[in-house]
């Protein structure tokens, strides 16, 4: 039921905080336009969401969303009238053997855009590994790192783009123009911001207190070197990549979906202004645990956090993100059924919760848990 | 018998012609040991051969003077002690998909390495075309041209190793560690020169008079699109590489192979310098038809020709390169059976010639052709 409340909502929502809707021209109108819609009886709806992501799990879950939007917000040619944008972190992307490699943004494209490997979650169905065999022949390959041959030609077609001028946007949005991922993807940032892992221990030919690139410590030592921290490579330079912040200030509903809360939302969030933006948006801000009954949904998110200092749990996360009432981002976060205990715990810290299923067996479970993520942002929406 | 021949013949060579070989410190001491060689009895023998090639038919010829020089000259360890240089054409060269391509140093380096495929003659064996079908995906291919999975491993650690600031000649060497092609394999040199092809007509398009990259002539229009000329972009700022000029003045013997005379050893020859170190070059200059009984052997050579005026013809070709006595490159001219009536014309140019098979059928008829090659050489050495 998800139309109606969200109708309802809206309209709620602006009553209620007429102040923050007020702070531009765009704001105002959108203001007395739904205003004037609730006066004369009209439909006013959901029109924008943007999804804050890393690789896989934010990748699938933004699938089961547009599942949803499409069944309650119908564009009557398969898909949904809702816009959504996909901010993605880039924290992750390197230069392999000269080409631009862009994880999250691959796994995000070809997820929703029906080329993802299923098994994997990340990369090519139907993948061979020729190319880099030959590259691994000539001493020059990354036995850690492999490079599935139709994954290659994403990664040669965009360096190409790039070493011609392109910006990272603007590359993203060509090779969008092929997999038509039915929303808008826009990397966190178009410059380059690398995260790096420093190492607590040595790790091979890696000294103590060495920094390797994230993705070498993720998936050569699948995050089971020590790390003392994490840092972001270029990222005092970086803003964020034209469209992200506007994506967050009018979008009518923020998602941090189950995405590493470290080095995948967390480095989104450390964008000059992308925090700013999100604390000061009209939209309401909720997030869904990548955390189940205290492991990581997907991945070694446990390693990343412990090496912040933070619980692997649904609720340390939460109060990670913190309550947007209290200076934080959340309005509202989703926990999986066996962490319910955590629920009225995050109340009492400001941040409503609600516990639903948050295995994403596939995409209608993952729509399901898209639709509880949206109840909740009205939720809140209603309670502000 | 080629080995006694080689002694021989060095040494009248070498009486023949001291003021030659006294041109440096290196050339004396060359001809005082083999002078002294001859006076104690001792053996001299072929020491250095450098071949200026193309792609396909010169690669082929070279594994067959290889083979020839394994037989007369073995190392002991199933090569040859013969030290060969290839110098090797690079105008073919050209950046696809942001990729450096170099056709020729690579059928070179393939075919001497054991990775080319033979029926093509280029290109790698057992070849698949995965990336270049998503290069493709993406609208960004050239459907004239294909880049082979295997293949592009090469592309993709040269331009890896070029952006890092190697030289060709450094990347070739680097990837020669791999294929071992029992050669010395040297491009012509490390600055691009791309030879472009001046459109007589429009061609789709290109409009008339426009100057479109060789590749593309010769693979898309199979050299069908009439030329007026050929145009080597890059060719004025192009120095030849480390070697190359030492190569030719420092050899026993300098081979032009049945490589294409006007856009590969022609290119080659343009190159400042190459042409006054092989009219200095205390050497003998020999060279192979590429054309027989009036047909390219391979390619579209008779295009090239015409566009620059020559016919094609073993004569022709040879009266192009010229006679070295009257200020051109030959000693020594090796055409085809059918064409033995060239012979003595040739003869009467002063360009000592003989009739011999030139299919290159397989390795062991182009070892003979190669020792031909030789034979010739040394004959002209008796001459000089």
């Amino acid at each position: 039921m998800l139309g109606p409340i969200v109708r309802k909502n809206r309209v709620r929502e602006n009553q209620a905080t007429p102040a923050r809707t007020t702070k531009s021209g765009e704001r105002m109108r959108r203001f007395w336009r739904t205003r004037a819609a609730c006066l004369t009886g009209a439909v006013t709806e959901l029109q924008r969401v943007t999804v804050l992501t890393g690789g896989v799990g934010g990748a699938r879950f933004t699938r089961g969303l547009l599942a949803r939007l499409g069944e309650a917000y119908p564009d009557g040619d398969g898909g949904t009238r809702v816009a959504v944008t996909v901010v993605v972190n880039t924290g992750d992307d390197m230069t392999l053997n000269g080409l631009r490699v862009c994880p999250d943004l691959d796994t995000v494209m070809y997820t929703l855009g029906g080329g993802i490997s299923e098994e994997q979650g990340w990369g090519r169905d139907e993948e061979t590994k020729r190319v880099s065999g030959e590259i691994a022949a000539y001493g020059r390959g990354w036995d850690w790192f492999t490079l599935g041959d139709l994954d290659l030609g994403t990664h040669i077609v965009r360096t190409e783009l790039l070493r011609d001028g392109a910006t990272l946007s603007e590359a993203t949005e060509f090779l969008c123009r092929r997999w038509r991922p039915a929303a808008r993807l826009l990397p966190m940032s178009d410059q380059p911001v690398e995260t790096h892992v420093r190492l607590a221990g040595a790790a091979d030919e890696h000294p103590a207190g060495s920094l390797i690139h994230f993705e070498e410590w993720w998936v050569r030592y699948r995050a089971g070197a020590a790390a003392s921290e994490f840092v972001q490579v270029g990222l005092e330079s970086a803003v964020p990549a034209p469209g992200v912040l506007e994506a967050i200030r009018d979008a009518d509903v923020v998602i941090l979906p189950p995405s590493n809360p470290v080095v995948s939302v967390g480095t989104i969030l450390a964008v000059p202004g992308v925090r700013a933006a999100l604390r000061e948006t009209s939209a309401r801000v909720v997030g869904v645990s990548p955390i189940i009954g205290g492991s990581a949904v997907r991945g070694m998110a446990d390693a990343c956090l412990a090496t912040i200092g933070v619980d692997t749990s649904a609720q340390a996360v939460a109060l990670h993100y913190g309550a947007r009432a209290s200076g934080g981002l959340l309005d509202g976060w989703l926990v999986d059924e066996v962490d319910a205990p955590a629920v009225p715990t995050l109340a009492a810290a400001g941040i409503p919760a609600r516990a639903v299923p948050l295995w994403m067996r596939d995409v209608a479970t993952t729509a399901r848990m898209a639709s509880d993520a949206l109840d909740l942002a009205f939720a809140a929406g209603e309670r502000a």
